[in-house]
């Protein structure tokens, strides 16, 4: 297979093509991820071209099972902000969270347009209105088809896509170096539920012409076969409908999943259901997802909450959050009966149209437990096929490269063993392992035609963690701290001295959380504070200025060692004094 | 298809046989599962009978992510311990540590002999010693085939099983009002590594004479057809190893799966490969193994990781714990370049024969990502099919009731949606709903062959949590206040006062771990501090007694409001008044 056909050089930069400037002086185009390598999430590139940098997604990672009490993870913006004057703009290629949820960090810093089709800019623009970023942020409306020039040196072409969000697009990437095809996040849907199939003709036309870099999405890699078309899964659900015709049906799946969401409510209505829509999240998207019409629905079919009980269970859907077990999530709580407004109950249909994230396996698993033994029914993934991915297998991947053919190719979006299953996919298909870049955050590809220069480390990237309001001000020391404390919770040694002779005052008082049950460790309690106490007794004469941090860790020793000879665990010690001045 | 064939009834006591006991007055056989009811793990059940207890199993359960610094869950023995006297023995059916885990907690507190299988009884020797509970323990090495008399009432039969470890065994358990087949973890292998198929034959004879209840695990009850046997992986490994004649082949895999380490020890063996064991729980076991003859080899085969470096790559298996991804255990060490005596390095071929249990995909594939990061070959499950489940799917399972057709059937060994989707699975096959009892962990079911009641909550059951040599100390207080502090950490407020007076001798001093990284936040810090001081204004005239508690009020609602208003976070509050007399 050739991959080395020629690439269509546009020289939007007269100079370089008219003097034929020496090999060494021929400007390269740029690519360095800042976010989406080695993990899944915060997907984040920038495009850098002389003087020029265009961004391509801006997205967050949920925190990993060790990050505590953080709440999302961001990607570190240094290089973009400190080259806020180069940024030409900020292109979309859809509106999932991992693509487009860090914006609200990035646009505090600087200031720069987005551009992104429809629905994407519809999503965006709610989410700066919450973070009071929307006046000051230029949004530009791009439909699929349509191509936009962004500085001097880039031509973005937006490429119809399929994906589990309506709207999605594959770009498209003109610069005097080459044409970059970025995938975004795609599938081959041959009969998707709106709209048409992932544009393959304008990608061969691409590639026909000669492609300098493909990046492609590799989620779904290391799956062998074909994702099956979101349409089938409206198949599955006309069949559960009817098979519930005097139930009372929920469903919960990503709010996101507009195509899903449209699929459920043709079901209701074909059947004369109200549908109420549940959950913070599942509403807002549906609220959008009306008023950009993007789904099409009968006058009338929706009703609020308030409304449920007007109507017989026949004549009900409800759709919901929580298809992941997410605790806060509105179908937890139904599942727990803490839910304001729904009760689930005996003869309830319940459908989990998702699969879990890997993570949240125990989480939905806890949920469905709960739903059974409330008396529903419950269908989830594994007992009937109620979800497919979003994301191309490995047969869609095998597709796009043949079309594609690029020069170079850099798999993305995934962790470093879909990377590198990625890269071998790409081997089998015949390219040279050479023209094949796995990267990491950071790392920078320098390419034109005659050549490519991976560099490792090349610009600071990493992870910042959000946590309340704070962005950054939590670091590895605070996470460790919150990681020993959970393990062993916390002892208190407080000491009221004398300042100038050591004499205790008051005290040794010893204050514990999260060690034991204090009201039945009394014992034990005491004893540590006679440890305390006799180990102060060797302290005295060492009062004052930094003899008191001799005191602490007299203080903490003895504690650490008596603690685990009579528990084996180490709790977190925190020797005060309070030196007093009589 | 007939559920309702009449028992075999074999009356051990004289009286009620001779005289005819009226209807009401005929003994039941009480069935009380303590633990592995709606969770996977701790499986414990007792069977009592008039003045008499069998207890069969005796396992821990692995705490959830939510049970802060938990390192074991064992169930509730209350129930057992108040009824001592009346303990037979305790029956277990194979090794794994979620059916024999808890023996040394239990065997803390009450004096019973131990029943099992050569292997089995071996592993639990390894437990006592460990506990210093092997002197004061009678274990009874039990064949499979054997059949043990254990008080006056309880005949039980060991039945050969498959599962993945050596040695299991179902139970057939003849009591007064008549025979009870438990399952055991099984799966029908008709071409196991070693041994011979499950018992069909005798589980037939006892469906054939009558059982009054079949208990029967559920952990792949969800999923259609048939679990491949064990030695369709020694197939898979023939090929690997045939493929990697070059490379190191290193394997990990669950310790106590010895068939798989047998066929390992075989593919290494007939290409004149060492075979090298790492791991504490992988040496322990194949150190058992190989002494209870459970593992054949030729002589030489096994070398010290200290000879590891006498032999060319090509000569050379290891065998490793940590296919689960493990923090501690060897391969994620090997994995991060902390192990002592193996390095990874480019052109190793490795092995992970296992599948994530479910929560521990992120940690697997981490491991994975970072040997791939070292050069090594990777295969895991989904690439290749390197593992095989130890337990029944539905095909097995229902093989298992044809032969056995109880009256009652219990589903055990499963989180709640597996019982139900057994329960289902049993009605499929013309079972009546009402002989089938669906139990939670502390239920009663008291049966004979013409009736059986189900009783909710009969006795106290529940889980107890192991922390260090904590056993119980720690309690859902303790995990809230665990939860809290990794969340958002701590801030620690203390003053010295005036006894008398209330006046402020010393501080507010400020302390907070797991909150904010103290240096880039000292605004916030001295900002919090000037507001617990003007609450402290508000304190004055509040000194001693009960008005200590009124300041400590004071000082945390200021500080938590001041905190959330600033950083959207909650860090647990501790307010200390240190008073002292002047």
């Amino acid at each position: 297979m050739a991959y080395n056909k020629s690439i269509n050089q546009k020289t939007h930069r007269g100079t370089a093509a008219k003097t034929r400037a020496p090999k060494a002086q021929q400007p390269k185009l740029k690519v360095i991820p800042l976010g989406g390598l080695h993990e899944i999430g915060k997907n984040i590139t920038a495009f850098e071209y002389e003087d020029e940098i265009l961004v391509v997604d801006c997205g967050v990672a949920f925190p990993e099972d060790d990050m505590l009490g953080i709440d999302l993870v961001i990607p570190d913006f240094s290089y973009l902000v400190k080259n806020k004057d180069k940024l030409v703009g900020i292109a979309l290629t859809h509106g999932h969270e991992d693509h487009i949820g860090s914006l609200p960090y990035l646009l505090r810093e600087v200031k720069v347009p987005i551009y992104g089709t429809r629905l994407t800019i519809g999503l965006v623009e709610t989410k700066l209105k919450e973070h009071n970023l929307l006046g000051s942020t230029e949004r530009i409306n791009v439909n699929a088809g349509e191509t936009v020039k962004l500085g001097k040196y880039f031509k973005v072409e937006f490429i119809r896509s399929n994906h589990s969000i309506a709207d999605a697009v594959a770009l498209a990437i003109t610069t005097p170096a080459g044409v970059v095809i970025h995938s975004g996040d795609f599938k081959v849907d041959y009969t998707p539920v709106q709209g048409e199939p992932i544009d393959l003709q304008k990608l061969a036309e691409y590639g026909r012409k000669g492609v300098l870099l493909f990046m492609c999405e590799s989620t779904n890699v290391e799956r062998p076969g074909y994702t099956m078309s979101e349409s089938t899964i409206g198949k599955i659900f006309e069949e559960i409908f009817e098979n519930s015709a005097d139930q009372r049906i929920m469903v919960a799946t990503f709010s996101s999943n507009i195509d899903r969401i449209q699929q459920i409510i043709n079901c209701a209505s074909a059947r004369d259901r109200k549908v109420c829509v549940v959950g913070r999240s599942m509403t807002n998207v549906v609220k959008a997802a009306r008023e950009l019409g993007y789904i099409s629905y009968k006058e009338g079919t929706f009703i609020e909450p308030a409304e449920l009980k007007n109507y017989e269970d026949n004549r009900l859907v409800i759709i919901t959050t929580g298809s992941q077990g997410e605790t806060m999530s509105a179908l937890s709580r139904i599942a727990s009966n803490e839910h304001k407004q729904i009760e689930v109950k005996p003869g309830d249909k319940i459908i989990i149209s998702a699969s879990p994230i890997p993570g949240n396996e125990k989480n939905v698993s806890h949920v469905i437990n709960e739903l059974l033994k409330k008396g529903a029914d419950v269908i989830y993934d594994g007992l009937m096929d109620v979800h497919v991915s979003g994301h191309a297998r490995q047969e869609e991947i095998k597709l796009l490269h043949a079309l594609i053919k690029p020069k170079y190719f850099m798999p993305v979006h995934g962790e470093y063993k879909m990377l590198k299953t990625h890269e071998n996919l790409a081997r089998t298909m015949g390219m040279d392992k050479n023209n094949i870049f796995v990267m990491a955050n950071g790392d920078m590809l320098e390419l034109n035609s005659r050549s490519a220069k991976h560099t490792v480390g090349a610009v600071t990237s990493g992870q910042v963690f959000v946590d309340g309001l704070g962005v950054g001000d939590v670091g590895n020391i605070v996470l460790r701290d919150r990681r020993h404390l959970s393990q062993d919770g916390l002892m208190i040694v407080v000491v009221v001295m004398d300042t100038y002779t050591g004499a205790v005052l008051r005290g040794p008082d010893i204050i514990s959380r999260g060690f034991v049950y204090v009201r039945e460790s009394e014992e034990l309690i005491s004893e540590a504070r006679e440890a305390v106490r006799e180990a102060l007794d060797e302290c005295r004469g060492h009062a004052g200025g930094s003899e008191w941090s001799y005191c602490k860790t007299v203080i903490k020793d003895t504690l650490r060692d008596y603690l685990w000879k009579k528990t084996k665990r180490s709790p977190m010690i925190l020797p005060i004094i309070m030196p007093v001045e009589l």
